[in-house]
């Protein structure tokens, strides 16, 4: 599968000057390209403890998306998948170190250890006060001597940069480091492998299944499980983290994405692990965001760490960084009543001897129209227009006594009301728009006229048909204008516009805008005809 | 594919859910699942200007995500891509309109248009000020009379959000809305289709095309155009957004992930638009990050606006929303001159009789044996540790004329950068860790035998390896232990510990730890063997 990448060679460092152009200025980079690839803080003036981590790319935002105020000072980045140099680790160390000292934050590989090990031993010949400490929180493969690190180093970054960021010192922040790694615990799922850029995908997992206990580098996990549903992956997660936790403490739960699950299915995973077993032993969650991934590997992992007060504390520190999603406390979801009004106030029937004259005479035209209107609709459209307006049609006579004849301005709401109830469809809802707002119109004390003008005019905003749009609006706006003239001019005007929509070979909205010009040409719109045949009708 | 997904049709509401656990309590729903599924702010007193966006779901984080202080005050959220009902937007303006009125977001979709506009109508007759705004930023179509509304929604969400948060009127809003939605531009791109839950995925993007002018709901894009580099990607956005903006404006740049993009991707896309034709007229930047998405579509979306002094002031206005990535200056990438240090310091060679001696034979014993422990380590590995551990003891002799002989100090970690530079393989940095500890140890005025206990122990600490792991620790260990009283003494230790390795039935460390016990019963491993060899030889 293609990929927005260069040439693989490039990615890493065209990802990290990425990185620094939208730090604002906050990042800088050592200059080393293309072997040593270290991002650093460009505001460090080495009086604190720096914090140096790194490992092989292809884990973004760790570790580079990570470096900033109140967490790293440097991230030293390898290739994908692959282990920066002795010379890269050392360059990082030395660019960030000052009396203060620095703590490498490892993840438990061998060629990290090794090289961010060496890199060490270099620096402390130059006399800096240098420690490792190595994050093994992957609980996948309890008979490994040797467990990985993933996802749970970011509560490392976060818990030793705010201590680091206040000050403490060298043997408190690697203290610091060395509790939270012991504490914390990880676990992993995916539905899908990740694609290394240049390497041809593996279709290792079969629909149905998933692989629980991976690591973040595509590598297999520790086993493929039957695979349902949200719910039973969050169990089967919770299943291998509880027996590693005790269940009386308060933990922090750390979601994260492993880069190509949704955020729509984050959030279900939320809710799934709010409702799982263990949620009475979580007090406070990070993200769920995407924080250490395997390039876009559709996945997910929990980690989970006890914190104490001053961990909170050093979790809820601010941070400028996006990449850090913050910790919140795990809430109950407080449910709200809906609010009054929802059903609309009927209004009081009342009775008006023209009114209901006038409306009905309306709807008996356009009944009588209906098969009229559908034959001109199935020319331009799906040939129902007359069914749908003479529906409606029918619909308000029967409910002529429960409308308020007698009151214009309720009137005009109950009606549209009536006609968003039983019209359906876009134009339903249009029209009912439309009555709506001359109801509000009429209400504010215009006249009949000026108030349709005002139903219109809302209608056209919210349905974006134009003068000349080939709709209803053709005949129904000139109809308004020359109705000051009295019904006469106002049924001719109809009719003119309406017939002029025949010339029209280009809809741009409704339906017919999906219709070609020769399909269109000598066509009135149906709904424009049944405007100028209303507007006759009445006017003799 | 699989997703981590439950029932389909409890998606959008357990998303919500989720959304509210990790909200710390900011947030609520109201009481109308399934058909009424509003998020809302439980910090609302209704004193101020309400925000209500929404539209169909999957394009999260937008808009559950973006309902906080300072951006939306409820997310109406409809099933995946399809609009919410007129009852369910109602219930959110009407759980959040005060005095201070409410502005409708609503992306430009007809669906969205009716449902929110006859809602806004509904409001409107209990005499709410209610104005609707219709985002409509996607350029891909310039024929199309409606243009769609995409991820430019998130400009209008925080530049509104801002201004209402700070007590802003309701006219104020919503002029604001309108300027930043008529002055915002955006186009997409993708190199893959989303897969809708319970649908299937629709394969329509062949390898070495992408999509161009794609919406966000899994529509095809206006054009399939050949795709070869991310380079090229954001050359094509670029060349469709430099037409519609004003270069001379300085804008701000939102970069979109639609979804399946890894960040890896997206920093590599960062980097591009910022070396882009159009980076002279960018002066901010949002992102990189997933806002509004396509489910996990593999794609990204460029949104310009030429913000104002005030615009800038209310992007970076403070949220404590993790969705909103914040918004920085577009940066230079600032190159820092590499520290010094790195080459390491060549010790003054001097010489030492004694010590050449003793070094020489030490290296010429080994090359002796080379034969010897590549046939043990064929039994276990790979059979090369005898050529390994012979191929460094010649560079060492070679090297003898620039060691510093006569300063046992220096003499380690000059052996141990020998080492590194010349043995390579993990056993390499493992030794040049090990004689660099030392080094550090012997410097502190440690005896030899301290010191190299003291390197020992370091490089266990960063291999792993512990006694009985079947390595050379197991020889090494009691025989450094043993010489406090003496070589003999020493040399028996490690005989007797290099032999116990052959009842060791697992290797924990190294290359072995892949190998079946019945293949390691009964063979000492080599490492120990060399040490034990090494110690017997010293001793005679």
């Amino acid at each position: 599968m293609s990929q927005f990448i260069n040439k693989k060679e490039d990615i890493v460092q065209e990802a990290i000057d990425g990185v620094i152009a939208n730090s604002g200025g906050r990042l800088a980079r050592l200059d080393g390209y293309p072997h040593i690839r270290v991002l650093v803080r460009n505001d460090w003036d080495k009086s604190k403890v720096a914090l140096v981590s790194g490992g092989g790319s292809g884990h973004e935002p760790a570790h580079a998306g990570f470096v900033g105020e109140g967490m790293l000072t440097a991230a030293v980045c390898g290739d994908v998948f692959a282990s920066p140099s002795v010379d890269a680790v050392l360059a990082g160390i030395l660019a960030v170190t000052g009396e203060a000292g620095c703590v490498l934050i490892v993840k438990n590989y061998t060629g990290d250890r090794l090289n961010f090990g060496l890199a060490a031993e270099r620096a402390r010949a130059f006399g800096l006060k240098v420690e490792m400490v190595i994050v093994d929180d992957d609980i996948a493969l309890p008979e490994l001597p040797q467990a990985r690190g993933v996802a749970g180093t970011v509560f490392v970054h976060k818990i030793a940069g705010a201590l680091a960021e206040n000050g403490a010192s060298h043997e408190d922040v690697t203290a610091a480091a060395k509790r939270v790694i012991a504490g914390t615990k990880t676990i992993g799922m995916s539905l899908d492998t990740c694609t290394v850029p240049g390497a041809p995908k593996e279709d290792r997992i079969p629909d149905g299944k998933a692989e629980l206990g991976l690591g973040i580098h595509g590598e297999a996990g520790v086993e493929q499980v039957d695979y349902s549903s949200a719910k039973d992956a969050m169990a089967k997660v919770v299943e291998k983290l509880k027996s590693e936790i005790d269940l009386n403490k308060e933990h922090v739960a750390l979601l994260n994405n492993l880069g190509g699950a949704s955020v729509l299915e984050m959030s279900v995973l939320s809710h799934e692990l709010a409702q799982s077993e263990i949620a009475g032993s979580i007090k406070f969650t990070v993200g769920p965001a995407a924080m250490v991934t395997s390039l876009a590997m559709r996945g997910f992992s929990l980690s989970l760490f006890p914190a104490n007060a001053e961990d909170v504390e050093a979790l809820q520190a601010a941070t400028p960084l996006a990449a850090w999603p913050g910790v919140n406390a795990l809430a109950q979801v407080e449910v709200v009543d809906l609010p009054d009004g929802l059903k609309p106030i009927k209004p009081l029937a009342s009775d008006h001897k023209e009114t209901r004259e006038f409306l009905t005479k309306c709807c008996e035209l356009l009944i009588a129209s209906e098969a009229d209107l559908n034959a001109l609709d199935a020319k331009s459209g799906d040939g129902d227009t007359g069914s749908t307006l003479a529906g409606a049609s029918r619909a308000l006579i029967k409910a002529m006594d429960r409308l308020p004849l007698a009151d214009h301005t309720q009137l005009y709401r109950a009606i549209g009301q009536e006609l968003s109830e039983t019209m359906g469809g876009s134009s339903g809802v249009l029209l009912a728009i439309m009555f709506a707002a001359a109801g509000d119109a009429a209400s504010s004390g215009m006249t009949m006229r000026e108030a349709l003008e005002a139903g219109l005019r809302r209608m056209q905003e919210i349905g974006g048909a134009k003068l000349g749009d080939r709709t209803m609006v053709d005949a129904l706006d000139p109809a308004l204008t020359a109705l000051a003239e009295g019904l006469p001019k106002a049924a001719a005007a109809a009719r003119a516009g309406a017939n002029k929509t025949a010339e029209m070979l280009v809809a741009k909205a409704g339906r017919a805008s999906y219709i070609n010009a020769d399909q269109l040409k000598g066509h009135v719109d149906p709904g424009a005809e049944a405007v100028a045949r209303l507007f006759e009708e009445l006017s003799v």
